[in-house]
């Protein structure tokens, strides 16, 4: 033998580059997808995944892979079950999953603007993507040891607005990219296809769990996840909820790690029903804390059921129970 | 912004253009999906799917894409219930459901020679697939502002026998296309393929009764479906009956439309249940009408089970039901 | 018409062409997949995907594909049951299942090399995938009368260490092929890949007990099937034991022949249950044997539950059922 390549993904895996052909596919085939395509005066691609234009299911799955890096399956299934709670679920599958879901479809880069910068409203949004590993903003990346470098970069926005330029100028010069080679998808909450993409977290939500109960996140080796796919809601704080409601009462994760203990230990403390706030919908909790994020207990943001599964003995722990009663009464006939 | 493409996918996309690709895997890679590819005098492709040739279910699946424009997912599934009442069933997407599915997968393009005509057999077949658009033949077509124009076709048609040259000519003249460049696929209702590509069609079932209700078709706006594969049956009224009742008995479609008042009223009206003939095989319907399909309440040509969602106010309705009794007993051990 | 192509698959199918573009995908993208990529000094390419590299689900589903010689649809999904007994399986299609799993997926290439020949340890492996077809070195190919030629070959083996260069040159050898036109993929039990490869032989090994039944091969024209995808154990023979039992308890075939006297004989006699051993831990029986492979019932290497369909009189037998409850008690938590 003489020669061999390095194995730790993060090291050489570009997830900007991995996603290109996903972005191109979209831009390329815009009216498939049901997106509109703007270009700004810089050269900036922008695609209205929801804003104006309406999107939809495809899109969403197709927007979804572009969050994970192309480091991600992202499909659509109906359930075969006898009596189904729910017709329709997003499955994602990833065996890389610390790069695909934090390293690229986490959504950890706050990017606002202010009235004055944007000359009318104030602006906010949290970034997600593989753009996201190029600007490297978040302290996140000290602890993924990961840095992306590549001349294209692809960037989604949950907002439901398209981003003034000097949001756009910021993510340019964060990212080192010259204005043409950046894509930004705009997704709003209450769009078909920006609720496909944020079902579509499911196992990032339980990744980010994972990093916040402060698991050595290197234990992570596999992920699987299916989450019931609702329409959205019209109302911006329903059509939250509807998307949280998804992963926190209906998703379910299956992951690898390394070690039993992990195991053990995200089975039991991994799943939504460990917090405080578990039981009720989302929409009404967030509500009841007057809209305010940080009053929720963070250990809820986790799917129903976990199954962990240990490369150390084989085993298998099972930990939570999806809430299809809760999801019924919400998302049922009115 | 500068520019921007237009949304409405009818007025852009063409379902050949979209065809093109899986039509020349089909051809290019026959020997694999089980077809005989021939060529007419005039250059025109035929692909024997089923007559002479043994096809098989993944010739099917690609000739049920094809008829989708491309604007389809269409994939084979084992179920995974604990009991299944049926092992294997056939799963359908897409987010262009009025385009792909009576723009194109419909078979409604009436196609026939008489005995005279054909100097042997009369000749009848319905015409399905992207071609339908480039005749536009059907008054369909007037009502949903399409009409697609391309340099290459394809069609499908569900017969026991390749068409003749008349037949090809009419095809080849409607189209407008030189006959190099037309692909005719033929699939007997009872082969395997063209079991696949019928049972494929759950969602356009949905779509085309939908249409037969009188709701505006820019209602819909996603589409989804699953119907149980049975194996084909020797016998031509069997083979038809079996199809048939995968949709009419097993069939589950999820649709999302735009309005609450649509939506309510599709999940009451939509499923089969609602005709008088509903209950008894199809087989059996269609022969004691003594083959006369307009006898049939058409409002039995519907899935057995709908979900519909509404984005007016992101509530879903359900109604109907499997009735996987009746598919056991009829596909059952004789 | 005037020409038309031949369309007995196994005439014109070269399993090993068919790969080599999902061979090109696991070597060029071997970051991604978690595996090693090292060259011989002859310029033979060897894929290590669980010896020493970690692999992964995503490396273990192209193997799968790589061992089917391209003509399998291999997935992985997470079951949708309101109560899982496991979360996540392996899926397989084919429409030319003979081909597929017998002219290439099953493991059935001796390869040895003694202490002396490889100047260490003794050396065994069974060899898989499309390689085989080109040495031919098996009785098996006579019965399917296949032989494939091709310039590129793809060699897949179930064990813990690099193949010795004895091993390799015997292969190059009896293949005719050039070093450097050909891959060795290297697959431990124990290993993650490994085991997503193996679990997805389920329709393989219905094939293969079809054929030491003395069923004519010809007469199996569709395979679909579905097994659970354990953790692999850290124990070699628990984890054999593991990639069995998915199989012997958990796994599930849809076949489709031609007669009805061989669907409702396979129907009976294919699953695992009517095995003298069956009902026990595949590794308990194994090692209550001495770890002699020959004493144990060929009867028990079979799926745990089969649907036949036969296109004779459109009828589906169905025979034995999962166990799951054996398979929760194996995988459970310690």
């Amino acid at each position: 033998m003489t020669s061999s390549q390095p194995i730790d993904p993060a090291r050489i895996l570009s997830v900007n580059a991995l996603a290109e052909r996903l972005v191109a596919r979209l831009v390329d085939q815009a009216a498939r997808f049901g997106v509109t395509v703007t270009r700004t005066e810089g050269g900036s691609t922008i695609v209205d995944a929801g804003v104006d234009a309406p999107g939809g299911v495809e899109a969403g799955l197709l927007i979804a892979r572009i969050c994970m890096g192309g480091l991600g399956r992202v499909a659509r299934r109906m359930s075969d079950d006898a009596e189904p709670f729910w017709p329709s679920l997003v499955e994602v599958h990833t065996s890389t999953p610390v790069l695909a879901c934090l390293g690229s479809q986490y959504a950890g880069w706050s990017l606002s603007a202010s009235k004055e910068e944007t000359g009318g409203k104030k602006f906010f949004s949290l970034g997600s993507g593989p753009a996201r590993a190029l600007a490297v903003k978040e302290p996140l990346f000290d602890e993924l040891g990961y840095r992306d470098r590549h001349d294209r970069g692809a960037l989604v926005m949950e907002v439901d607005r398209l981003p003034p330029q000097i949001v756009i100028d910021k993510v340019l010069r964060d990212c080192a990219l010259a204005p043409e080679n950046l894509t930004i998808v705009v997704t709003p909450t209450h769009s078909v296809a920006g609720t496909v993409q944020v079902v579509a977290r499911v196992v990032e939500v339980a990744l980010h769990k994972t990093h916040v109960l402060g698991v050595d996140l290197a234990e992570i080796v596999e992920g699987s996840g299916t989450a019931p796919l609702p329409p959205p809601s019209p109302d911006g704080i329903q059509a939250m909820g509807r998307t949280n409601d998804a992963i926190l009462y209906g998703g379910r994760v299956h992951l690898t790690v390394k070690h039993d203990a992990v195991a053990e230990r995200l089975a039991t403390e991994l799943p939504s029903k460990n917090a405080r706030d578990y039981g009720r919908p989302f929409a009404e909790i967030f509500t009841s804390f007057n809209y305010d994020f940080y009053q929720i207990d963070a250990a809820l943001f986790a799917p129903a059921e976990v199954w962990v599964s240990s490369l150390e003995s084989g085993a298998t722990w099972h930990g939570g129970r999806i809430d299809d009663a809760l999801l019924r009464s919400q998302w049922g006939k009115p």
